[in-house]
């Protein structure tokens, strides 16, 4: 494809810059946009601009926020006295998608990785350490990935948070439901059977 | 993925409108803007904006313009007395990419097609007919696709030019390059035996 337009040229090249899209796919999606009436492209990029102007980090747990708080911090049916440490936005998303959890956030922005030369100061550790001296908080909940870095960063973060009076747990490793353990790899499964619990015939899935 | 946000929420809406945009890719481009300086989000909105508010269609061949013509027609180098005929400026696309072709073009908007609702009137014919009555016009090249609806519209449009002086030629129809005869549908190959050519040793690929 050749495209004759200096207009769907700068287009297609600012589209082509988002990850995952191609040259191909960025026009196809300039073209439909051409398509659609003009309140398709303007709902568009009115949305995108408001994101990225007016969306902020929530000033005490650091989750995306349209103001001040984020939702979930100003929610006052959340237990305020549970953080569940994540590493990124995405893990609060995914998090409350299994509605399953009533507590609140404390988003790190990332985790111990001096390979990237990432260290605790670029993390948000201080506010998590503030939050905890508060005396509010009952419980800390490590929900990193199950990674070196990740398991750095909780004992980084378990070693500065000793002395106060908050409970440390970490969310439980092992089998994936609906995984094979033959496929399992090797360090997962020693950790599995290291783990093992009382067997509970009870218990819900 | 459960979104918190309500400015998050409003992107990923707006990007899941478009085609071939899923909601988790819609997420991911919403993030991946929200991680990028503010400047790629203005590049992108401008680009967008500024495409469907100056884009126009060009006044002669009806091909996508920045300006009153396009830019294939304001080309003196290309010759104006070829018209090659196509549905879409996706298609003059294609035909630039090959840079084989010098003439200029004219861009039906779509083909007749009964079932859709699509007459004549709905394309760019009477703007062909004014631009072949000119008398500046040597040659039509009818480049449609070989669908019915495309046939039927370069059966139509060759029994509105007739009497006007201009030569009407189409694309040659066969086999296509690289493409094998067993997996060839019958009436191509049908086609393609029936307008035969002489072989030529020499003709280049």
């Amino acid at each position: 494809m050749t495209i004759t337009s200096q207009l769907l040229q700068d287009a297609v090249d600012a589209l082509y810059r988002l990850p995952g899209i191609g040259r191909k796919t960025a026009l196809r999606l300039a073209l439909h946009l051409l398509r659609q009436p003009a309140e398709a492209t303007e709902q568009l990029t009115g949305a995108l601009a408001r994101l990225r102007k007016e969306a902020r980090f929530c000033s005490r747990c650091h989750n995306l926020a349209d103001t001040d708080l984020c939702g979930i911090c100003q929610n006052r049916a959340r237990d305020a006295s549970l953080i569940c440490v994540v590493e990124t936005i995405r893990d609060v998303m995914a998090i409350e998608f299994t509605q399953q959890y009533t507590g609140t956030y404390h988003v790190l922005g990332g985790v111990i990785s001096p390979l990237d030369g990432i260290g605790p100061d670029d993390l948000n550790v201080e506010s998590l350490l503030v939050r905890c001296a508060s005396g509010a908080i009952r419980e800390v909940i490590m929900a990193l990935n199950p990674t070196l870095e990740g398991d750095t960063t909780v004992f980084y973060l378990s070693r500065r948070l000793e002395g106060l009076p908050v409970k440390i747990t970490t969310i439980a490793r092992g089998i994936a439901i609906g995984s094979e353990l033959e496929y399992t790899d090797d360090v997962t499964l020693a950790r599995s059977i290291a783990g093992r619990l009382p067997y509970q015939p009870q218990q819900e899935p």
